[in-house]
Formats: C-alpha cells, structure tokens, sequence
C-alpha cells in the first residue's frame, strides 16, 4: 500500500450470498462467556461486515415462500463480539456510527410480514397474518421496490442491534423476567418471549471448549428485544454519524451488533420490518473510565446525526386506546392499542390510494415514517400519532374535495398459494 | 373603521382574568345538544379566545397550593361551540389553525404536578406525587420560568383541545365503553375514567331550556380524554399553520375549543403538563361535502406546519417494557411503560444536571421534548425513545470524560407546607 | 392592573393609519445627535411600534399609482432612538427581537415595484421598471394575495432595518465615501447613492434646538443602504427568535429600527421587495461592557431563530455572471450579476406557470426565496442561485415530461394608465 | 454472479493513485467533438469513477510544495463523455446523482491555498497568497482535519462539475466572449479568464483521428467557469439524492463530470477550497424529448436532497460592498464584494478562536458555511452573509461576555520554505 493509500481494516468479514451458520465472527445469542472474536484500539476506525438478519434465508424474487418457512431459531446473526481495548466492567463505551452501507454486489433488501404461528408481528392475530414481503433496490440513497410502487425515499440506514454483552448477573436477570412472563402466557401464539434453547444457537468461532459452548447455547438470552445493554432497540434514528453510549458490563466491553436496515419506520410494526440488508459498518470507540457511575447510566443514550432526511411535510394520523378499528374495547392509557389504531388509519388510507393490506403494512414498516407519544395522561385514552411523510411518495396523495385519488399498485410478492392476509373488512376495508 | 382598517370578528370573547364558571361562549362538556354559540362562514377568518384549561384557578405565585384544591369537574374550559354554515353530518370540516397566542395583558402560563388524589399524573403512584408548578414567561416566541432557571425555549402554541360535537349515538357510545372501564377499576386512585356528572358542568349560554340542559349536564362526555372526534389529543405539532380535518357528526360541526398551549413535551407526562396558557385562537374553516366517506375519516387527520422549531441536537433516551427503574417487572410489549421508563431515564440526567424531582417532571411536560415509537414488535419489550433537545438549554448539557456537571437549579413552587413528591430512591436517586 | 396581568411596556406608539410625518417617536436619518426618545434597562422587555416604511403612503387598493407618486425623501421611517441603559461606546449591544407581528387591526401589507425614475430597484432599467404592486392579505402566520393567486406561505417576520446611532465620525466615513461615489456616477437613473437631504428629513421629536435639528437634517445619513452600524441589512432570517449584537457609537446605543416584513426573499430584488408592513416588535437588550474590542466586532453579527420554515423541497436555478438572459456579456467575477440572471431564470419559469412579469418580480421579493452564493471563484464566472420553495405554491409547479403546466393568474395591481414593465422577449419570452 | 447478486455497472474505471493523463474515460476540455467514452441507457443506474480535480498532484503530507509547483494546465480531470442513448439536441437529459462516495482505498481530501501568481483565489491579491492546504480524513460521513484542529463535520458529497457537452455554436459563443475579457485584462495577475490551450489539453482516448484531436485542443473551452450547460457550478447542495434537469446541445447529451467534493462552503473561496477527492458517483439518466423548449432551460435546474446536515445554529456575519476590512473603497452594490467583506469578517472570528489566517481560510473554503445574498437593492450597498455553524466546531465557539475563548490550534500545512500569505493587520488583525 503506498503512503497515499488509506484504507480501514475490517474486523468481520462475511459472505452476504452464504448462509451465516456456515461463517466466522457470526453470532447470535447474548451471553458473557462469548470470546471477543476480534479487538480493536481505542479510537480506531474500523468496518463490521454483517449479514442481513436471518443470515441468508430471503431470496430477491417474488414469492414469500422463503418468510413463510423461516427458521427463526438462529436469529438476529450478529457480527462480533468486538473487544475494545481498556473497556472494563462500569465504564461507558462510546460509540461512533460513522457510515453504515449496504455491499456493493448486494444492492437490495427486503421487508417482510411473517405468519402468524411464526414469528408473528404487530398484527398478526387481527390479520391471521400470512407471509408477504417486498423487495428494495438500492439506488444509491434511495430506495424503491417493484412490490410497492410509487415511493421512492431515501434511507436512513442504521443498525437494527447494537448492544454491549451482558454481565452473567445481567443475563440471569434477564433470563428469569423473561422466564416468568413466558411462563404466564404458555400457549399463546405468536409466543410472548424467546427463551434461550440450544436449537439455532451459534457463535461462530472455533477453540471455544465445548463446556464453555454448552454453557452459552443453554443460557444465552435471544436477539429478539431490546434490553439494559442496547441491543434490539429499532431505532430508525441510529443513523450513521450517531455518536452512542454504553454501559460495558464485561471485561473488552463485546459489542456484537448486525440487523442493518436501509431504512425503517417508527415501531416497525411488521417485524421483519424495516429494509433488512447485510451490509458494511464503520466504527470508532472510546472509553469513559468509570462512566456509568457519572453519568448515572441504566441504558444506552445517543445523540442523532446531523444527517436525517427533510421529509417536513406529512399527513398525521391519530389513534387512540380505542378499538375504533375493532370492536371498540376501551383500554386504559395504552399507548401500544394507540399505535395500533394510528397505523389501522393509516393504513386504511393507504388503502384508498391502492395500495393492499400487505403493501401497507410493509410500507409504514420500512419507510421513515414517524410515530410520536401524543398524550399519555388524558384518562383512559393514550394519543399516539402515525406520520406519514409526503415526499416519499411519487405523486401528490393529499386529499383532495373529490377524495382521494386511487391508483393501481400492483402487490406485494405474496405466498405461491396465494394465501393472504386476512381482509377483515372492519379493520381496514379497503382492496379486497 | 377606515378602508385601510382590517381587522378579524372575534366570535367568542372572554376575560382571562374571570373564573370561566361567569362567563359566555364557554362550555365544558360534549354533547349533541349543546346550541351552538356563534356562527362562522366558509371561508371566515375569525378569533376565538380561550381560557387556560381550568377557568382561572391558578395563580402566578411562588407556591402551588392552587394545583392541590384544584376544582377538575369544571375541565376543561372549552370555547364554543362555533357552527360552520354548511357543515353537515358526514361532512368532513378543515380547520386551519391559523394562529395561537396568549393574551397581550398575560404574558405568562403554567405548568402543574397535581396530587395523586386530585388530577393524578403519569407518576401519580410512582412518585406519591405532590401538587408543583412553574410559572412561565413569555417573552415574544420564548419561555422562560423562574422556577425551572436555565432553559429558555421557543413555543410551539397550539390548541391542547379541539373536536367537533359528537353525535348522540357516538356519545352513547362513550359513555358506554367508559363506563365499563370505571366500572371494572371502582376504587383505583386515581381513577381510570372520569364520567358524566353535573358537578361543574356548564354551558355558557342562556336561553338553553332547562330540560335541555339538564339532559347536557347528565350526558355530557368529560372532556379529558382524545375521542375519535379529536378533543383532548394534546399533540404539541398541531400548532399554528396547520390543517385538520375532522368528522362532523352534527349540523354546523360545532367545534369546540381550548385547553391553549404555548408549548408541551410529547407525551405530556404530568397532565398538567404543557405550559398551559389563555389566549386567542386564529382559524378558518372549509367543508368537504361528504367527506367522511370520501376520505374514510375515522378520526381526524392533520398536516403539521411549515414552522417548527430547529432543535435537532439531542440526547436520546430509551426506555423499554421492563420497570428498570423500579422493580424488574418484565411487560409485554408495553409501548405506556417503555415510555414511562424512558422519562425516568430522561428525569435521572435532569436531576444529575441539578434540577429536582418535581423540576424535571415539570420540564419534560412543558419543553418541546420529543418521544417517538421506537419498536413495538420485538417480543416482549417495547422500545420508546424521549429526545431531550440541547438548544433548550442556556449551557451545554453533554456529557464529558468527567461526568455531568450539576448547577444549582432553585426549586419548582411547592405547596406551601412544604409536602413533596416522593424521592424514591429507586426510582431516581437524585437530589433530595 | 391585578397583581396575574403581565403586560409589557410600549417604548414608542403610533398609528399606522396616519403620515409618520405627523407622529412622535419616529426619525428618518442617522445621526449622533438626534436625542433618544425612549430608555429602556437592560433585560427589560419592551415593545416599539413601527409605522411601514414609507409612512403610510400605500393604499390596499388595486392600482399603483400610490407607488408610482411615492416621496421617498421621508423614507424610511423609524421608531426611536432608544437609548438603553449603562451602554456606552465601545460596547457591544445584544438584542433579543422576542416577536415580530403586524398590528391587530391591520393584517396586511404590500410589496412593491418602483419607477425606474422614482426608486428604481434590481431590474430599474432592463425592464425599464413602471410601478406595480401586490396587497398581501395576512392570515395568521401566513400570507395570500389577490395580485399573486396560488401561493401562500408562512411569513418570517423581521425589521428590516435595526442599528445604532452612528458616531460623529462613523457618519462622516460614510457622507465622505458615498458622496464619492455619487459625484463619480452624475446623472445616471437610479441614483447611485442618496446623499443627506434636508428634503423629507424628519424627527419627531419637539424640544429639539434648531441649531441640532437643522445639523441633523444636514448631514444625517440616508437611511437607505446597511453600514458598518447593522441599518437597511435587508436579512430575512433576522427574524423573531434572532439575537443580535451591534457595535455601541455614543452613549445609550441610541437603536432605530423599522421597515418591517413580514417576508422577504433573499436579494429582495424589487428593492420595496418584502412583504412590506406597520407593526410591533419586541425587544431585550443586554450590553457586553468593552465589547467592541473583546469580539473585534466591526459589524453586527447574530443568532438566527429555532423558528424558521420547512420549506426544504425546491427547484434551484443558476446564474452566472454572464448576461445569457441579454446581450451575453461577459462580466468578471461579479456576484450581483450572477444573482440577477438566476433571478431571471427563476422569473421565466414563473411566466411558463402563469405569471406575469410584474407578479414574478414581486413574488421573488416577497417569499422565502433563497439565494446562496455558489462560487467566486471559478474565473470568470461567479455562480449564484435562487431558490424557489415548491411548499408556497398551492398546486404542485414541478416540470413534467409534458413541459410546465400554466394557469392563469391574474395579474399584480398596475397603474391606472395601464403603463407597465417593459416585456423586452429577449429577457423573458413570457406572457404578454 | 449469483442470481442474488445486484452490482450496478462501472462506466468508467480509474486508479486514483495514478496521474490523470496516463488514463483512459478522462478529459480537461468542452467541445462537441470529444467522442463518448461510454454509453448508457435511459433508466440505468450506473457508477464512474472520477480521479481529484488535478488528476492526482497531490500527496497526503504536511507541506504545501505540491500547491506551490502544481500544473492547472491540465485541470479539471473530469470522466466521460458519457452519452445516453436517445438524447438529442433540444433534449433535457434528467440526472439523478444517486450517490457520490469516496474511494475505500482513499479515505481523505484536501482543501488548498494556491499561489497569487499560480490559480490565484479569490483573495489572492489582499492576502498575496502563498501555497497551503489542510488533509483532510473521511470517517464515514464525517471529515477532521490535522491541519484544522477542532472541527468536525459531515459532508455534502457532491460533484463540483458536471455539465453537458455544448455544441459548436455554443462553444464559439464562450470563447468570443471570455477571450474579450481577457483581452481587455491582459497581465492581469491573477488572469481574469483561462482561454483554450494546448498545453496540458488531454481526452484519455485512442482513435480519435490527429485532426480531430487537433482542433479539440485548440478551441476546447477550459473547465473552470460554470457555464450554461452547467460546468464548474461548485453548488455545495448538488448532492446525492438530487435531481438536475440539463439542456442537451449534441446526440447522446455527452455528460462529462468530477471534481467531486466530499464538503464545501458556500463560495468555495480558497477556488482549490472544497474538500477536493477522487472517487465514485452513481448516476441514473433520462430524457424529456424537446424539454428545452417546453421547460424554456437556459441553464441546468435541479432539485436538492432530501439529505442534508442539519446544521441550524450559526453565527451570521454580515459584508457589505465597501471595503470596511481594507481601504474604505465604496463599492455599487457589488455581492462580491459583499461576501469578500462577510467572510473577512467571519475570518477574523475564526482567528481570535485561535486559527491562522491560513487555517481559517481553508475552514470556510470547506465546512458547510452557508451564505445568502441578503439585499442587492439598497443603493449603494449590496448585503451579503456568511453563517458559521456551531455544530461543526468540538467547542463551543459563542461570544461570552468575558469576549471569545482563544485556543491553541497548530497550523496548516505550509510551503517547506516557510513562505506564508500576507499577514496584513488591517485586513484581520489577529495571530501572527
């Protein structure tokens, strides 16, 4: 490399097109025994290759076989741990988000609606949910798809998971909570919490002592939702040029992080539903010597990019914790029935421009669409809004005296037996 | 009044320095057969004046024994109803909301922590919460308060409150839903629905028949919570320069009004909770004929401004469905309490900065404070973020190597006895 | 007044429905010796009314013969001096503009094209420019014209014009360097410069001596042009919200201010541009003890507002400094003619939409334009835009495959004789 | 290639480290006779690489001999001509920038200083300017500096040149008229115009026949003034995610572009003043047959990202056209002058912060420094910004009452001989 070259080491690499179980510095269970698979300095600028979150399973073509049967067991595929020098249990790990991009050879992504018995979703039971996704191109920073015609917007790619390896104190917390709820809700499908099971389990190095291997298969906390250290937190907002802070809990710190969105919306209510991708991320870390004792820090904060899309004009959709879209059962200030009910009206009008349910639904999931807590004090109704930005639309969808205009939209890639959704026609009665 | 003149008609004037209870085109229930106070043309500009929410009760002075006898059966003091000519059932009214500002004689409003026996709170159990306030000045487009020194903020004034007139079956429906709710929770403090009841209600016009307005009074839905008319939504965007569109249940729509905010935080955790203020209310109204099936409308939608303050450096807070500041207790998916937790993230780096319990509560209510859906499909936890702005305060708030500095901050208006907010150490182990 | 009202202090009042000629506390030049009429302390708020600038010579009626007659030798007129307390020379003045906002009873203004004998402006003689006029109805934040049909946008209200009172020899730099310029450009129309004119020179102010007064109207600067002292600065960000801060010349400050706008483009190119009105600003000063010296403040500098449009969507056009929209001279390196040719080419997109010439002069005046300096650089061409916000118009003005959609629109209030601009094909091949 | 894998074609490949003139898709001249490079379709989204403006004379080290001795003979090195199928003359060709990155391999860019008497500035004569320049190093989405110390910020990515290839008839038109100002300015230092030469002309093309390439070199136009097919319009905005609308004047459009910068100030004073890169664009083209005419394009439009840093608060400082930081000269209404005088004294701020005059040169060369044309009508003097964002600098940069905090801040890189620009008091009085 000649002096003018300037190129930053990447401490993962993967293989985007292999299936992630079959690669190294791949993780995707949460415990403290986990070896750092690799180490950097502080204040190193480094990349993280990852894969997209299932590590391989979503094929770019137009039909939902491959969500229908997914193995879920093995996910979120995180990339790490990464050890960074001088971390040590009570300091805060600070963390720079300098880019975030998808491969070159790899420019699309998908958003995806799961069946209900697997994997669920935001509205699983009220849709009887059936697999459905669409597939993004990447156009530089924007995104289209042939499955939701007519928007086009631009990305605010983040990272999904993000989170410092717990202490096996934190673990066990943890792994009891879940555990109880779990336990208080048997049956219910989809399942109220992932407990740790071996099936599925993996971490991608080899040396580690079978002991120590069991012992991380058998207690190491699922991917799926956000906790103390970070990790599943679907911020839309953790854009590159974010600057985050961690508590470290373990000696190196061990970041593990991976579920890269190109994009996604406030709540991705789908699930799978952000613009999932594997893609490339650029790092810097620092350390705050005994940082969690002054900054009293019980949970990540961070400060967003100076980079956020304008999108300033939009259409606001209130919902509140009312069934309206229902059967109209009242619910005591809860702000989730509120979202739900901002995103039933939302989607409704989604549907008077064309679009079908599973468009919708994947839409607000994967585009910068905002959702903010309107009032959560107003006895019993919480106020939750669902905004939906008009720039990212190719035409103007504002209302207009004679209504609303419709246009054809084609679908979503749908199961290849044609097994949909459900068209519930008091939730959203629209395109049948 | 010269050719030069132009000046807008004022349909309903009050004196901000009245009780409301004496004064006309005030009215503090919703039903059908409320006549309607003034009448307004398509097309219109006009001036509404509105009293601050509780008609008068609240005192600029240094102590908040006016929040913990605060007399709520009279909330909220709405103005109205205003009939739009034309406006018919199914109709769709388009508000524009073309100005909101305090009174030129009253250059000041409030914010208030009410006892957790009178008006609760989002922290009412929690914090055994104690009547506090801040006063607040306004000095052009900012506010400033000598009982929460060192910020100083742009407002973002809006109506806290704004609907049409339900119908009579919508109102049944109320009643019922919320009856049924009271019902299934007698007892629980403070309580989870406030019903129908004559105490305090009242409707600003003569010349209503008695039998009339005894049915009014009997029926009359509280005006706390947002319906699917919109009333209480209390969204801190829906501020001058936007547009709304709401149902119209009644012949001539019969908005009604108030509940005037110079600016409030998403979420308006202490239900007093933005800076509550009398004032005058421009707008300007349209009819979409049939607009409710056109559109689809369920419950109003709106466009936001093109003014909105540029407070986009921010720390960000997360919280998620587990009580992390409290006792462990795992939720499902519970968007209420990952926002609650995210506040109490958000309070303890207040209180390190070195504002006081009450202060803090008090400031995330009333600062432009943004808290947005981060997840709600990650199982079991919830994620909510609550985005504290930077450009809010007069010194710089990040944290460093060395900790956060804490400034002496002077304390909010307590009671006079001296009674506080509980400062559980649990929850917040800040100043005591 | 009751101990809750809170009103705050009016410095200088007036009634713009009378001359300026006629009422107190206004001036019309600059000068050391022109007596405060007003003082005010530090950190106290207080309001000025200011009369529009040329003094209520413009009628809200449909003609500009109004602008055609105008007497510019009174303009423009100011309210104050104000001195401020403790401010001494060499010190800088901070001053917080807390609210911009126009008169209750007069909620419109006007922008304006001058003859190019009588005012001239940025196009004075390549239109061969004939008086023309738009009345801008204000409607909360925003503003609509009848003589401009289809735009409406929120307004970013600002004086103008704001400055102390210049020091002996300040004002006599500037008398020396522009009466330079002036006698080196005899005779050409417009005037290159306005040299102090006893004509029109005015302070009404009464228990001045004569022997001040006349060496006031002597030699007191025109008020026209910004200097080192703030003045005309035109800036249409220094909106509500901004803190400034000027260079302190004698004893008090002694601040003048005025010519407010409700909006303005950048460049406001048709000099009487903005959205010109009568009205009340509110103010706070602080002063900065050996500021001048501590800052090296040779000019003011400022703070722009939190509160400023979302107007980011827009097409820009691009100017050189070449006349392509002429006789294709090649200037060298020249900003202003750079500006004008991306004037031009924004005003003929403005004619392919519906506008006439008039209109499209006028409403680059008077709307949020923006105009950024590209590069200077790049020999020999400097490049310099203008900005056209897609969110003032109310249909959607983007160019189609098909070309530019045109409305019609009317057309600006002209002279009664029907003379108008000259509609030379070359420069803008539109309407006729 | 897998069926998986998604890689948008590479139209024309360089290697950054290799000088320009020995590669092929490169050229440094205008004219119609240049044979495409490459052809593209409509609606193909496809990547060029492009080499740094001088085509590779500039090392990554801590002198400034490389600007000092540069060649500009053969600048700009721009890629292409690419031609698009179906464009025709009288065409628009729209282009879509969808991304503009830097190399993996060259994670860095400069900004420079040239000599008065070698490419000049634009204050190559107040400052008599000496060679320097600052290295910049990417960190994803942000750049730091060594030679800048204290700033961070992230880029506006953009090409600084692209434009169409003119016709015959236009390039006459060019160089009739730029050859008259030279002529008129001869031994003018620095030259007012470059016209067309052989020396250093260069289209990195075989078979092109001898009398072909003859005549390229000798009537090419230069690369350095925008013009009206678009050019060398250095507009910090052109960024990714915008869309630019082109007049065609030959079959296939022959879109030539570079420069790319990865940030620049509004002005690009320093001319050598962005945050010069090599590096990759991705583009997607269209065409609207007959567009000139039915869009009336004399000149490129575009339409901004929706991407764009949100730096809001910034210290606007003020120029006006009299030479207040120099002789006193009054100026008519000249924006150069203007924007000389605003960023004069936004220099001096930079210096009493404690940057050298060459350093603080550089900065607003470079940063997202934004300036507006304030008013070009308020004879005799034009107004023009310059805005300093706070959020670019690591500290806190505000005027306090105590004056401004000075800090120890290195220096640029300088010529080995230590040779530096002028230093002259009266211009910025600040550190020597």
């Amino acid at each position: 490399m000649s002096s003018q070259q300037k190129e930053y080491r990447t401490v993962v690499s993967i293989d985007p097109f292999k299936p992630a179980s079959q690669q190294k510095g791949i993780t995707n269970r949460w415990h403290p025994d986990i070896p750092a698979y690799a180490t950097v300095a502080e204040g190193e600028i480094f990349h993280v290759q990852c894969h997209e979150w299932t590590g391989g399973q979503i094929i770019n073509n137009d039909n939902a076989d491959d969500l229908q049967n997914i193995d879920l067991s093995g996910c979120h595929n995180l990339s790490g741990p990464i050890a960074v020098e001088a971390a040590q249990p009570g300091d805060v790990l600070v963390v720079d988000i300098l880019d975030v991009t998808p491969f070159p050879q790899m420019q699309w992504g998908y958003t995806g609606i799961f069946e209900k018995e697997n994997g669920g979703g935001l509205f699983a039971r009220e849709f009887d949910s059936r697999a459905a996704k669409a597939i993004w191109d990447f156009e530089g920073i924007y995104a289209t798809s042939r499955h939701v015609p007519g928007v086009r917007f631009a990305g605010i790619p983040h990272p999904g998971l993000i989170g410092t390896a717990p202490s096996q104190e934190l673990l066990d917390t943890w792994n009891k909570r879940e555990a109880g709820l779990f336990n208080a809700n048997k049956g219910v499908v989809p399942e109220v919490a992932l407990l740790p099971g071996i099936k599925g389990a993996y971490v991608g190095q080899e040396n580690i002592p079978q002991k120590v291997r069991d012992k991380i298969y058998a207690e190491g906390a699922r991917t799926i939702p956000a906790r103390e250290h970070g990790g599943n937190v679907d911020i839309k907002n953790l854009s590159r040029g974010s600057r985050c802070y961690f508590p470290v809990y373990v000696p190196g710190a061990n970041l593990a992080l991976g579920d890269l969105h190109f994009s996604q919306g406030d709540g991705e209510l789908s699930f799978c539903g952000a613009i999932e991708m594997a893609g490339i991320i650029t790092l810097k870390c620092r350390v705050i010597k005994g940082g969690v004792a002054k900054l009293g820090l019980k949970q990540p904060i961070f400060m967003p990019s100076p980079i956020d899309p304008k999108y300033h004009e939009r259409i606001i959709f209130e919902g509140i914790s009312v069934e309206v879209n229902g059967d109209g059962t009242q619910h005591f200030m809860d702000a989730t029935v509120a979202y739900k009910q901002a995103a039933l009206n939302c989607m409704d009008y989604l549907g008077r421009l064309g679009y079908s349910r599973e468009q919708a639904y994947l839409l607000l999931s994967a585009a910068p669409v905002e959702s903010h807590v309107g009032a959560v004090v107003d006895v019993p109704n919480a106020c939750v809004t669902m905004e939906l930005p008009l720039g990212i639309f190719e035409r103007d969808i504002m209302p207009t005296d004679d209504g609303i205009e419709r246009k054809e939209c084609g679908q979503a890639a749908l199961r290849s037996d044609g097994v949909r959704c459900l068209q519930h026609p008091e939730l959203a009665p629209w395109r049948t």
